[in-house]
């Protein structure tokens, strides 16, 4: 059972507290405190011979410099709500549909150059000529144009409010000073930040670590006016607001082209991550990302130069940094810090390239949680939360290793919670203990290579930008969880990475979303030499898994570009009255799990009548699978994430393999999962349900039959070396 | 109550049961007797003084003068299933896919100049030199082509068992000769059949009414090889059966450019009329009806050289016949004949420009109905179905005047069922009666006017070239049902029509259907004019009801063309990541009747929060209304026909012309209808029901209450006459 180890764990401090923050310290094993918003660490703390590691939020935090600096704020472009034209001119309030608070017009020469007016009944621009705006009422009035038609402005604003103090500033009912964000894309501001990042070091001489919470560019957060819609519009990964006139300007002179506003504002629809970026979106990320890197190092070397260690926390402002494009090591920073509440985010966090991989677990020491519902205070069962959140990660962190845990919030919290502060020292022991077995040696998976095929491949590696509760109407959010605790390899690839020749190094192409995503592929899909490669590939050996609306596209025989490898197709109503081939379902036990489910989805069809239907929901194709050539095209309508439905889609890859007889290491119940660790010859199987279960593994050493007690974790020995 | 009249009323004879004829003939009020398929009418039954009715089969029962003239058999395009090549050459068997009792492969040079091969994975056809057809094998072999693309051919055949003797054939494991197509395209054809017209007339000197239950071409019906698969494409309104090559040669000649395989097979999906037509389709459309009018008109002339009247069945074989283009009466045909199951299909037959509208009820006097079930014979009721057809079409008949009814099939098979025989007593007297209501004055309706916007306008009135079984998975075909009885003014248009300022003579215009479809109009909402006519209608007063994805195209800023009416739009994927307007559900009485229902589709977000939702289904937006300047814009995810559904679209209707209060006749209960005719001021009121009805209308003569028999029909006469 679990040995007690020290250190890897990062404890929220906590001033006023410093019994309990000692002593929780010594227990959880931490090597680190932290402060964390709200709380403060005393001097007792700082000198008890522990690491320290503290928060800066680098773009705000700065309101006296901001307030004499407003033209430096943080912009972004803005589009108002069409609208409809009955005779030949029109009035448009910019801001009717805005957060007043969050926005202010940026009618400078510099900005007002780039606002655009747009017939949006054609998708024309409407001249600059026939158009004006009037400072004084805020409207745009445009004339000379068609009734009937509808028109919006795209303008430039200034956002007067940092969004994440204006979420808790709101939520919460603060009564405080609105933080504002200033842009280290003005000189001015970058020469403000440097100075001010020297004097913070040498005020902070105990800091052995600086936790950049933000770096410069919150995701996307457009709010509205009315409390009926107040998020017009949410992404995390978006670009939209990393822009300024003088980032265009600069674009402009590097790209040798200007962007308009309408590549941002895209006639209402923004530029949703879950949309294929065109070049023209690809060419400002490029951009920013070589700004970020540029100056984000400036500040890091001003942090290292003072002897302390620079991480970076890869969540809301992230944008600008992309850890996954071969550039990160750029900047310098020594770790990554990632708060998890899903599998996929653990490997999302170990797949970075940097020296420490750090994870902030949930439950965070609030009194209440997200959602609003209790976690520390009355009716909260914050033991049970965690066991919750840690059944989703235990399993990452079995496939790939992550460096260190930490908690967050205000610590006097756990005190009346004996169950949680026990809990959390066993999930710190055995973290500790996995961590271990990692730097022994790498867990033994399948031979079978998994590639995630998307338009964002490896950029947007496990994440579809943002976290699962906001992407949960996607398949791949699903697929990219279950796939974090398989034991599998698995890689996330794009369609350049086909026309580069990727597909001989993987045995099995997943492709999942919905037509016109960037998940799905959309455009990317028009590519004839993309479609022969996997055409080939599959012939000769591969697996091409479509799910939902793979390889979808108009323009072609079939809706789906891999109909040919799948034997499935879509109609998308030109077939209506085409034959549909009849089939039997195969029951096939080894694909599908009790439990499993699978929704199935209208319009599907068998394209030859030779694809075997595995299941079918409310009479709809749900499972099928196709030979082709010495491959297999295997169709799922849809995925979700569950206990059956993980090991469902572990079936489908064993069995694209050729690996669904006789593998080992994989247990026969699917509420339990296994890693076995060759080296050190530990073999980890975790109970991922709230019930006791019974599992048996195959191992090289023979069948290890076990019982293990609800949500619990068994490290154990196993072959010769156990018997000993 | 209905007083029996006689006449308007065709019965099925048969000889052998000369009493029953003559009996059923007096007692159902009969004034023409006809044969069926398998019957004959004796001597004794021809000589009763009765009209009669024949029917012949024109371009079939031809086998001996057929087999001779086997390059005048109908012919077809067919396209192989794509065939993914694996070198740089493959060969394709032709007749793989296909019935080879249906299809001969036409290889003559005449046919051979339209095949085509394509690489389907490119778009691109492959040219005239690298393939060749082997006569030997059935194959085309292909060379010089691209590993690991797909490729189909595109042929010609000669069809050589007509469709419908093929279908009842096989459907009854008959062991006869197949029976053969001619096609009247060829000149040795015409003047073949025109001797034959001759001769028939010559040889039926007591025929009255000659019924062409077939004209020359088929619906679209392509049989495949496999029995998993057998139809694969079935289209009641296809053009496909339509092609030869002198055909397709004369059209060359005629329209300056000459069509190919592709513009029918369409890279597999063929032409359906669920989609928009092109050009070229339209085209050949119109070459085709111009040809069977221009044929047509010599065998009805003849037939009227003879005395006799030309009766024409519009069911199978009606392709170019298009009798709601204006042509129609070139044919000089003197009644239009349609079977029917559903309210629309009378509509259908009654707003044709014709003397004669004779609608064929149901049931059949088979032994067996459609789908199997047993009719006459153990287990069926045919008085329960003859009641279940009659409350779909009389509240039609209602509407629009139809002149007469009829039966068909053995006549014998009725003798066990005496309450059969009353039920079609009782419905004959009905039907006159509502008939001799017509030949007094219209009956009252709204003064709301109601158009049908779809891309094909009047050209599809009432249909959407199929029975409603076949085509019930379109909202359009519900629609279409409902207003086939309710009291409103409904015409059909295009979007030519609305080019051309139509929308001034009516009140409200539905658009109903899949995006992409016909039927929602597809392609055709790229017209800007149409969008911008619509939306000024609109403002000035009109209404825009849209069903499922009306008005939708890509790329624009809304998938609906019209959201800024509709107030609602629907997210393709871009939107994913904006907010929504929440929205509390106004509970309006007036719109949605008890009973009634929406399915609701996802993804439907209201534009600017100002739509009013009436109908939430499983967090779905299923109904909601939106003020539009003077008009207004109406939505509903789906509709579904059943009585509550039409009771929804006429409170709509009404709502939209604001006559949602004090209109007169309309029953308080929606499974019941009525009607009154304000010339013989007679008020009909039906129970479409099963149970018995209490209903109240408000008349000009006060409240009526009635009580209602399960099925039944009250005729009565209201006002100051109905007090004397």
């Amino acid at each position: 059972m679990p040995r007690s180890t020290k250190g890897a764990f990062t404890l929220p401090g906590e001033s006023g507290y410093e019994a309990l923050t000692l002593e929780l310290a010594e227990r959880w094993g931490a090597d680190i405190i932290r402060d964390s918003d709200g709380t403060k660490l005393s001097g007792e703390i700082i000198q008890a011979g522990y690491g320290i590691y503290s928060t800066i939020c680098i773009i705000r935090d700065h309101n006296e410099w901001a307030s004499r600096n407003q033209d430096k704020l943080q912009q972004c472009f803005l589009i108002t709500h069409p609208k409809v034209a009955v005779q030949d001119y029109i009035s448009i309030y910019l801001m009717e549909d805005f957060f007043a608070e969050q926005f202010k017009v940026n009618d400078s020469k510099e900005a007002l150059k780039y606002w655009q007016v747009y017939d949006r009944t054609t998708g024309q621009e409407v001249p600059r000529t026939q158009w004006n705006y009037e400072r004084e009422s805020g409207n745009v009035v445009i004339t000379g144009i068609t009734a009937w038609h509808k028109y919006t402005v795209s303008f430039m604003v200034y956002r007067i409010w940092e969004e994440i103090s204006m979420y808790n500033h709101t939520t919460n009912n603060w009564d405080k000073e609105h933080l504002m964000q200033i842009d280290p894309m003005y000189t001015d501001t970058q020469t403000y930040l440097l100075d001010w990042m020297e004097k913070w070091c040498l005020a902070h001489p105990e800091t052995t670590v600086v936790r950049f919470t933000s770096l410069f560019y919150n995701f996307a957060w457009i709010w509205g006016s009315d409390e009926r819609n107040r998020h017009l519009f949410s992404d995390w990964g978006s670009y939209d607001f990393t822009v300024s006139s003088r980032g265009l300007d600069l674009f402009a002179e590097k790209y040798g082209y200007a962007l308009t506003a309408e590549d941002f504002v895209n006639g209402g629809k923004y530029q949703a991550s879950h949309m294929p970026a065109g070049q023209r979106k690809l060419d400002w990320m490029a951009f920013i990302n070589d700004f970020v890197i540029d100056f984000g190092r400036k500040l890091i070397d001003i942090v290292h130069r003072h002897g302390k260690l620079a991480y970076v926390f890869y969540d809301d402002s992230w944008v600008g940094m992309e850890p996954y494009n071969d550039r990160f090591e750029e900047f310098g920073f020594d770790g990554m810090i990632k708060c998890v509440f899903s599998g996929y985010e653990s490997r999302m966090c170990s797949g970075v390239k940097a020296e420490t991989h750090e994870i902030r677990l949930h439950p965070y020491l609030f009194p209440v949680g997200l959602g609003g519902l209790p976690t520390f205070k009355e009716g909260g069962n914050p033991t049970l939360d965690a066991k919750n959140y840690w059944i989703n990660i235990r399993r990452a962190l079995l496939r790939e290793k992550i460096d260190r845990i930490g908690l967050g919030g205000y610590l006097h919290l756990v005190e009346p919670y004996p169950d949680f502060v026990e809990y959390i020292e066993k999930v710190a022991d055995e973290f500790r203990e996995i961590k271990a077995l990692h730097q022994a040696g790498k867990p033994a998976q399948l031979q079978t290579r998994v590639a995630v095929l998307h338009s964002w491949g490896r950029l947007r590696s496990w994440t579809l930008s943002g976290h699962f509760h906001e992407t949960y109407m996607h398949d791949l959010i699903h697929v990219n969880e279950a796939l974090a605790g398989l034991p599998v390899d698995v890689r996330f690839i794009d369609f350049e990475d086909i026309r580069q020749g990727v597909l001989y190094e993987v045995d099995v192409v997943i492709n999942a979303g919905r037509a016109g995503s960037a998940w799905s592929g959309g455009e990317h899909w028009h590519d004839t030499t993309c479609v022969d490669q996997l055409t080939r590939w599959v012939h000769d050996g591969g697996t091409f898994i479509g799910i939902n609306q793979p390889s979808a596209v108009e323009g072609y025989d079939t809706f789906f570009r891999m109909a040919h490898v799948l034997g499935v197709d879509e109609d998308t109503g030109a077939r209506v009255v085409h034959g549909k081939w009849a089939y039997d379902v195969q029951d096939r036990h080894e694909l599908m799990p009790e439990g499993a489910t699978v929704k199935g989805k209208p319009q599907r069809y068998l394209t030859d009548g030779t694809a075997e239907v595995v299941l079918e929901t409310e009479g709809n194709i749900a499972l099928s699978v196709h030979a082709f050539g010495k491959g297999k095209g295997i169709y799922l309508s849809s995925f979700e994430f569950n206990w059956a439905n993980a090991r469902l889609l572990l079936n489908v890859i064993r069995f694209a393999g050729n690996e669904q007889h006789n593998a080992k290491y994989i247990t026969d119940n699917v509420y339990t999962e296994c890693a076995y660790y060759p080296e050190s010859g530990k073999l980890v199987v975790i109970n991922n349900s709230d019930q006791a279960q019974t599992t048996t593994i195959d191992t090289e050493h023979g069948m290890q039959r076990l019982d293990i007690a609800p949500f619990d974790t068994i490290i154990t020995r196993i072959g010769a070396q156990a018997s000993v």
